[in-house]
């Protein structure tokens, strides 16, 4: 286990363009509440225009993930494309200055799709509707795989809304074997409901054959699954795949692997931004899991990295996550 | 007075990256603490490429002041340059999202400088250190003063920055004489004594000849008037200056006006990051000024307006300032 890095995650890089608004709002500007939506250029400027002023934060959920592995001193990396422009050097910098590596081929300036940014307007209750121009993050092809840095990874973390595009199912396979190849693991999350419904052929395929580390919520494991039964889904996913993590918002973390489930009970926090709650506990989980924690502990610092970054607007950790933990007797 | 605008700004177009950083970051990477330093694109690359992960907020000193009027409800413009770029389109649409007018044109795509932006550094006792790269705000030029604009305004706000420039002075000149040919009046803040010393003489002019209501804090005044004594330099200030407001952070705000004196106390606050205090307190103050509130209560609902903005990050007012004036029984 002296891999040089960690964590490889793979995803669709992009910069979060964040403002407020109101129920009324997404209403009158058809915007659907809680989920992300895929928009495209028109469709970006024209929302733009309506909302009110906004902060830049740099996201991606991948990214988001990987950035908090490399903030908690994990050795990381990451793949996903942004363009020689101004938001992409921004994108490139912040996962740089938190401590991954990445060497992902910029798209050329002449690329007539821009970097990848994703609208978050979020309401009062603190719930993030997603608005995405995927831009050149679509583009990301097998080429852009390194296949040494696969073999390099103990785990490749694989973002399921990178399912969208035309050659990322390839790009996917690509990683995959090559970090097998090497005896590495794969883990994936599922990322949204409505992708699961898009590429739920190969979402199924990956999983009974390729996944080692299933992270989802609720709403998505139920999707995949395509049931109403908790309960059920979880063991179906179970059935098939060696490690289980579903969140389940305020209710905690459940996690089943080997014949054994556990329960971690969310940490209560108030709700500012719920974006990247999801992607934190995915980097702290993983994080745990590279270090040699156990899993009810990998639970444990999930939702403590979570609960953090929902207390505060954008999807990166702003307190010393490790000092949190520490605070709460997991490390 | 029933101008089309209340108050139009004219100052630097800027883009805040903000992060946090300590103070033996500063020393290491030669920032000096506290003040607004120049840099160029070279240094500002270098420096950029040493910081943490960082926040895009839209910013420059006026334009601050410019959103905190638009954000109260007033009839307000800016005129600043920034780039058809993706940072030029992120400070238009700030603005213009917080209501005010802005028309400035852009420059082109080929221009060889981009929207310039600050790196402000964030250290934990809240303190800002500013390093700006001027890009193409600082080629403002006389054609970008819309006359008929400056005509239709009842004040016009100067930004001291903005002395640094090939055609400021002559852009500034022209602003002064289209506003005050048309009945207007002319406000200006000295923004840092260090810009006063590069530009004495410009600055002594304008005061003494143009200057109807002064902004500036104690180490500004103090540089102007090239003296140690703050009662003189305020006195000396006085006696050329029909209206003249300074700030001394934490002890308040002093005001001088045909012969009267107020002293405003300070809001108790938090300091988390002392960017755009002096920047909202004007834009409250003018705004006070335009609705028809003696000095005293403009005075107040500045330093609640710069109360405001210091408890969070970013230079842009977050709270509904309007709310916290009626809380305290300013309005």
């Amino acid at each position: 286990m002296s891999k040089r890095f960690q964590i490889v995650g793979i995803g669709n890089a992009m910069v979060d363009v964040l403002a407020h608004a109101d129920d009324a709002f997404l209403a009158e500007h058809r915007v659907e509440k809680g989920i992300m939506q895929l928009i495209d250029m028109d469709r970006g400027v024209e929302l733009y225009g309506k909302i009110g002023p906004a902060q830049e934060i740099s996201g991606g959920s991948a990214a988001n993930t990987i950035a908090g592995i490399a903030h908690l001193g994990g050795r990381t990396a990451y793949v996903g494309k942004v363009k020689d422009d101004q938001l992409g050097a921004i994108f490139a910098h912040d996962l740089r200055a938190q401590g991954a590596v990445y060497e992902t081929a910029l798209a050329p300036k002449d690329h007539p799709a821009e970097t990848g940014r994703c609208i978050v307007l979020v309401t009062p209750d603190g719930e993030r509707s997603m608005n995405t121009y995927l831009g050149v993050t679509e583009y990301l092809a097998p080429d852009d795989i390194d296949e040494a840095m696969m073999a390099q990874a103990e785990w490749i973390f694989l973002e399921g809304y990178r399912f969208d595009g035309p050659d990322s199912h390839e790009a996917f396979a690509k990683a995959i074997q090559a970090c097998r190849g090497a005896g590495g693991k794969v883990s994936l999350t599922l990322s949204d409901p409505f992708c699961i419904e898009r590429h739920r052929a190969a979402f199924s395929a990956m999983l009974k054959d390729h996944v080692d580390l299933l992270f989802a919520n609720r709403a998505e494991i139920l999707s995949m699954y395509e049931t109403d039964d908790f309960a059920a889904a979880l063991s179906a996913a179970a059935a098939e795949i060696e490690t289980v993590v579903c969140t389940e918002s305020e209710h905690g973390a459940h996690i089943l692997s080997g014949g054994h489930r556990w329960h971690v009970p969310a940490v209560p926090t108030k709700v500012v931004d719920a974006t990247g709650a999801g992607d934190l506990f995915a980097g702290a989980f993983l994080w745990g899991l590279a270090e040699g924690f156990d899993l009810p502990d990998c639970g444990r610092m999930g939702n403590i990295a979570g609960a953090e970054v929902i207390s505060h607007l954008g999807a990166r950790a702003e307190a010393d996550l490790k000092v949190l933990f520490a605070r709460d007797g997991v490390i």
